[in-house]
């Protein structure tokens, strides 16, 4: 392959997550094989949503205007304000049709000293402000990933709501629906059982 | 998820060849959350792409000139023509180094009456000119796919070929490279078995 268009192509489609350098390839290969109108279509989708999408200024949320559709629905319940990681994951809740309160998306996933990432990178102060202010709010719910690097998360982030004097939540751990318990690793079998309930 | 220009571009993504709506969501996020630069140069590369490749108007490879490197260069083995029926297949017989002859691609992979893909569509008028207009060729190795739309277009191809009185080979089938037996249809295994050739 010696075309450098074609090369710059799949080195760029190579960089994004998931995509290895064959699938970069073969996508390559497809794009330059699209008719025009398509092609044409997918850049202005992506510098589109790359214009038009910014960060709810109360949530953090991905959002098309400054507050989100979230923050400023008289429908959800507004005493409810559950932290995710990221804006995905407020998608995963949203889909489950399950949660009716508002998010609190953090600016970071994780602490990372290594890199500079103390609690104030990722929102704590934000978050610190938003629970001062807003006398609505009676439960925070922690919505964190269920591994060792969440987990310091969580920890600080109870101790700040508990300051608040807010009552913290955080959803529970265990096996997933349609799992079988030969396929987890002890770590989910034991927090199973210590986390089992009345049946 | 209710933001349209997420959404537009999640679908954009989704069209794409091997993506599915879970990676398409996942690139969108990444996307948006890309540093401006890295998403205009993604934009650029598939502008650039799909305005500087075209097609060698030679064998029908993929170019950035009128005559692509591989028709226009000396050190390739003029005498040799492989059939082949996309750009990608090129490519790999390139990556394989085993190859130093010319390529013809043809127009479509496979004849497919009922889309109206006969062998006009296919490149066989172009591909018969060639083979009529260049006394140098002496060989044509058809190197196509090992199913039953292209075992069709093989032999369409093998009787044009010998109609202009060159010598016609095709790339041998069986076990590839790393194979182990008894993951292999009886297909192959049968192929394998009537091509075998002396230890």
């Amino acid at each position: 392959m010696s075309l450098n268009a074609l090369e710059n192509l799949v080195d760029r489609l190579a960089a994004l997550p998931g995509i290895g350098r064959k699938s970069a390839k073969r996508l390559a290969y497809y794009i330059i094989n699209m008719p025009q109108a398509d092609s044409d279509n997918l850049i202005y989708a992506i510098s589109l949503a790359k214009k038009s999408i910014q960060k709810c200024k109360i949530c953090g949320n991905y959002s098309e205007k400054e507050v989100c559709n979230i923050c400023s629905s008289e429908m959800r319940d507004h005493s409810k304000l559950m932290i995710v990681q990221n804006p995905k994951d407020v998608d995963s809740f949203e889909n489950s049709n399950c949660y009716d309160g508002l998010y609190f998306v953090l600016d970071e996933e994780h602490l990372d000293p290594l890199k500079g990432i103390g609690p104030e990178e990722m929102g704590f102060g934000r978050l610190k402000n938003r629970l001062v202010q807003d006398d609505g709010i009676n439960e925070v719910i922690l919505a964190l990933n269920s591994n060792v690097e969440s987990e310091q998360t969580g920890l600080l982030l109870k101790a700040l709501v508990e300051e608040s004097g807010k009552k913290v939540t955080k959803i529970s751990q265990g096996i997933p629906a349609g799992g079988v318990l030969e396929y987890f690793d002890s770590a989910t079998i034991r927090q199973a059982f210590e986390n089992r309930r009345e049946a």
